[in-house]
């Protein structure tokens, strides 16, 4: 099914041509990522990803590290944003901790396969070995089969880690090669001297690793990387090889899409842009990935998968139009 | 509740404060016309009113009169955009034939109370009698209380009527006070030549009416009006004396707006604007009413209230976030 055919459909149905503006190019976005003209949009699932990360130590957020456990528990509890969000939208939702700081949660309904407690800090070492990387990638890559083999069609990653917009601005500087200014922001709610200091953490860092990149992507990215960030890239590639519709979160979920991308080429086209977030890195990375957002200048920041969450009934929305009568059959000529 | 109370709690809830944006925004919206921390965004009804227009025998349209009617039986028939985005966002759909040409269909669905066949050709004569217009405002009005009756705690109302965006320009340059060349759009798909009829249309008819309205606005509004535009602006009446949530839809039913605003001063309190349309008009009139729309840009210009359709799941998930939990409930001091 070529673009020309979903177009030539959708100016067949009962409206003036293009007359639905965006919900028209989001349909045609789902049919042609399900090369269908009847495309899907339940069931699906969200997965969060949590862990920690040592750069916390470097002053560079607003909350402390035990904020990540406790809002996983939260969310577990369902009365998280994402939980609430999830439960509004029909979305199942699944917490993975995959790194955080101190022992596991015993919520029932939280899956733990942690590979560290936490990543190292990223400013004094590399964050993470190639070997951690790659177990965090396997994590979020067994969540997307199990999503898979549970039926579902459309899936979005999130994550929940205190400090996680410094390893994303690293990750946004160095695989798109834009500087610190465009995507350094102010996270979760920095002030002036976290951001400073922020600003000068992510750009010392990358710097430090930039000129493996050409020859040993995995190294330069596991030094800069987050745990919950390896497993949604590792998610993203195998729900864009399993033909998922991917909806893509924010921040840091689309600088875990330019790891993804980096590494294997092609995940990038399975996913749909949920929204363009508050913090400015969001914008840089999603043009490199050729996404547009869904949601324009909605000043989401807060990452939870929330983003993703409430494009979910617009998905819904632009599946339903491909239900409507043709002119004909409307008796209009 | 006042403003600063509902901010108080948004900001108490286990997020950065004002982190989900915009979502945030339309919560405090709900809250305050709702007067509770915990609104409600369901049961919902969209009254949809059908009318034709005599000022098509100008060549104001890019369709003949005959569409209202094949479109109206296709909303009943559940096959129209309208009828799939209702269906989709969970919301119950009732049209009212309240002006169409010749006979009306039969189908079950449809509730007729039709004023006349169609208005007269407002570049000829007055499109409507003032005992017309308020006939019609009576239709909307009644469907207001009986959306009321139903236990519907939002409401929104919508339109089908081949040649409406012309009066709807001219209500909105007539209230306004804007030129024709910031109130005429190209509708459901007018060329160039259309255009420029319709201009001189619109600013003919609306110079012929200005000089009335400040002693006999009924009369000024009905010569320029349309069967569905007053029985709107009749609905957002009643709407609002009743306290319903009421969702805005785009051009044609901001400009009922207008003319429930000037002719019921407050009406437009009750209002959350759905989104911005392509017509030029919209953005006027929305920014006379001192409403900011939940969706910018996406485009959408197709009427038959799939605006305010598209934009209910959004109100749901801004209700939704209402039950998270506090941050102290979390854990986090």
């Amino acid at each position: 099914m070529t673009p020309a055919e979903v177009a030539a459909h959708l100016n067949s149905l009962a409206k003036p041509p293009g007359s639905l503006g965006r919900l028209e190019d989001l349909a045609a976005q789902l049919c042609h990522l399900q090369q269908t003209l009847t495309p899907k949009t339940t069931p699906r699932r969200i997965v969060l990803f949590a862990a920690d990360h040592g750069v916390v130590a470097e002053g560079v957020t607003a909350w402390p590290s035990e904020v990540t456990q406790l809002m996983v528990r939260t969310i577990a509890r369902g009365r998280a944003a994402s939980s609430v969000l999830a439960a509004s939208t029909g979305t199942d939702l699944r917490v993975v901790d995959v790194g955080t700081l101190g022992p596991t949660s015993p919520e029932a309904t939280l899956h733990v396969w942690k590979v560290r407690a936490g990543s190292r800090n990223l400013a004094r070492e590399p964050a993470l070995t190639v070997d951690e990387f790659r177990q965090a990638v396997a994590v979020g890559e067994k969540q997307a089969e199990s999503a898979a083999e549970a039926g579902m069609v459309v899936v979005a990653a999130g994550e929940m880690g205190i400090g996680n917009t410094t390893p994303a601005s690293c990750l946004t500087s160095l695989l798109t090669g834009s500087p610190t200014d465009e995507t350094v922001g102010l996270g979760a709610g920095a002030d002036d001297a976290i951001l400073e200091r922020k600003r000068r953490v992510v750009g010392e860092a990358v710097d430090r690793v930039r000129g493996k990149l050409p020859t040993d992507p995995e190294t330069a990215i596991a030094a800069v990387c987050g745990l919950e960030i390896a497993a949604m890239a590792g998610f993203y590639r195998r729900a864009a090889v399993l033909k998922r519709t991917v909806v893509l979160d924010g921040f840091i979920a689309t600088s875990a899409a330019l790891v993804a991308e980096r590494l294997w080429p092609g995940t990038a086209r399975q996913m749909i842009a949920a929204h363009r977030s508050a913090e400015p890195g969001h914008a840089v990375a999603l043009r490199q990935l050729g996404l547009k957002p869904i949601l324009d200048n909605w000043g989401m920041r807060l990452g939870e998968g929330t983003g993703a969450l409430i494009a979910m009934p617009l998905l819904d929305a632009a599946a339903a139009i491909m239900g409507m009568a043709m002119l004909h059959e409307a008796g209009v000529q």
